[in-house]
């Protein structure tokens, strides 16, 4: 049940119709580790962080059962920065700063206490740098799950291409699947992607939920109806981080078993947008997962039978 | 199980990116009652139309169990027209032409023999003339469902409001849900909505399924993925024509069964969609329907169990 996440660990600055954040803890890492980390310990992390990333997030991390071996710390670098401004509907937002800093020359590497890796989550990074940690894992692990973005599409697609080839599950929203399918129908575009290599294929929708893909099956993950949204940041990370951390807790890797994933994925993400950042991540208990994944079984749940 | 339909009967000339028709039947009660039809018989209907409606379209209605005694006849005026072209994604159309000839001057007179009416159907029209037919209606039906659109909460909204007091049921969109409300959470509108009237409120999402709400109830229906939209237009009638047929065969007005309802009418609509007009509706057999409705189980079912 080894379980090894990579992606960034960062700030954000963030705006939304609710408020306004100063520099917050982010990144993809962050948020697929916190997520995780209700289903496996320890989640082993591969990332790099600057001297600005601080004592403390490191150890609100270790104390959430994130292994830190696999983080770089760079000394003489900042951490990745992130501001964007989210519209008032909440599905679409700004970037205003990206600076990559320590992510512009990440070499990420692997500790050999993570070369037990049975499940590996690629977070959103350059493809590059995910197709190097799949080469630098001494054993195929059993699972290979990954998520990435339009600005991948838009310029390393070739070497998306080349990674994409060598994963199992692809996690990506409907904007996404379509341009990388150039098909409008889901069900054409998901055809088109799992020819590219991925068997599993997970399309978030955001608030209308998620569909989960493999060969002629298909599966639709309702949305929670929500009174308020209040950050989407780290939603889909927190998606991917309760998917995977759900297949390396229970070791069952069918499509009945990955449909639970979805839910339980859904369920950790509902929560990510209470609140600003992963501030919701942090404090979560066993039983709000359970009673939530009970509310999307109530929520989904009709019988044909009279 | 007596159940009457009201709406218009009429023509539409359509442009969609796979094709364009002349003039051909169209209406919102001529999608609704051809759906309705494949669940109860007679389906009695309420409409106006003009001298160019011609008998082929009435006799085919008639072949389908609609009762037409409801359905006025004006030898001097032409049926109503509406001629629309949609967008490549299909989900927003633009309107080039609405006639409304006979619409105009609409008196709807409910027969006599439709004075059993249990189950009532008031498809998209001037909210005055919906009242008209629940105040012409000499017992309450035991259940009356309502559409409507934004064009009557723009011009209407004050009659619109007094005919919401009488109804159990409105179904409409998830645009439309919002503009009534005024609330962009679709939790936060339904609770504005149903405190306007309607116990239960039906929030169609188009590709995203639909929501049922009633009290602190939801349910979620999928969306069916496919290949291929066609043409949408009266996919929003014959999924209420399907919504309400079921209702009224069944005679059970629950939740529960108002859930399978949801999913009966979703599965008509996804028909609908895959050819032009109501062709589609026309040819359907029982099978078909069973086996889509089975689709939506398989789309929707998991279990937490293990």
């Amino acid at each position: 049940m080894s379980l090894v996440a990579v992606g960034s660990m960062a700030f954000d600055a963030i705006e939304t119709p609710f408020g306004k954040t100063d520099k917050i803890l982010g990144g993809a890492a962050t948020y697929i580790s916190l997520a995780a980390s209700y289903f496996v310990k320890p989640v082993k992390a591969i990332s790099v962080v600057g001297y600005d990333f601080g004592d403390a997030n490191i150890g609100m991390l270790k104390a959430h059962g994130v292994d830190m071996e696999g983080v770089q710390v760079k000394k003489d670098e900042k951490s990745f920065f992130w501001s964007g401004r989210y519209h008032t509907d909440m599905n679409s937002r700004d970037t205003l700063v990206t600076e990559l800093n320590v992510l512009a020359t990440f070499d990420p590497q692997v500790p050999d206490s993570y070369q037990d890796c049975e499940y590996l989550l690629l977070g959103n990074l350059s493809p590059d740098v995910q197709r190097q940690v799949i080469e630098r894992m001494e054993n195929r692990p059993r699972l290979i799950a990954l998520d990435t973005m339009n600005f991948w599409m838009d310029i390393a697609l070739d070497s998306l291409y080349a990674t994409l080839k060598l994963i199992d599950v692809l996690i990506i929203n409907d904007e996404e699947a379509r341009q990388l399918s150039g098909e409008y129908s889901l069900l054409k575009a998901a055809k088109v992607i799992m020819a590219m290599g991925p068997q599993y294929l997970v399309i978030k929708k955001g608030e209308h939920g998620a569909l989960l893909f493999n060969g002629g099956e298909v599966f639709s993950a309702p949305g929670l109806p929500l009174e308020e949204v209040f950050d989407p940041t780290g939603a889909g990370d927190t998606f991917a981080g309760g998917f995977i951390g759900h297949l390396a807790k229970s070791g069952d890797i069918s499509f009945t078993n990955m449909k639970r994933a979805v839910i339980y994925g859904s369920a950790m993400a509902s929560y990510c947008v209470e609140k600003f950042g992963p501030e919701k991540l942090q404090s979560l208990k066993y039983e709000d997962i359970d009673s939530r994944v009970e509310e999307f079984v109530r929520l989904a749940h009709f019988e044909l039978e009279f």
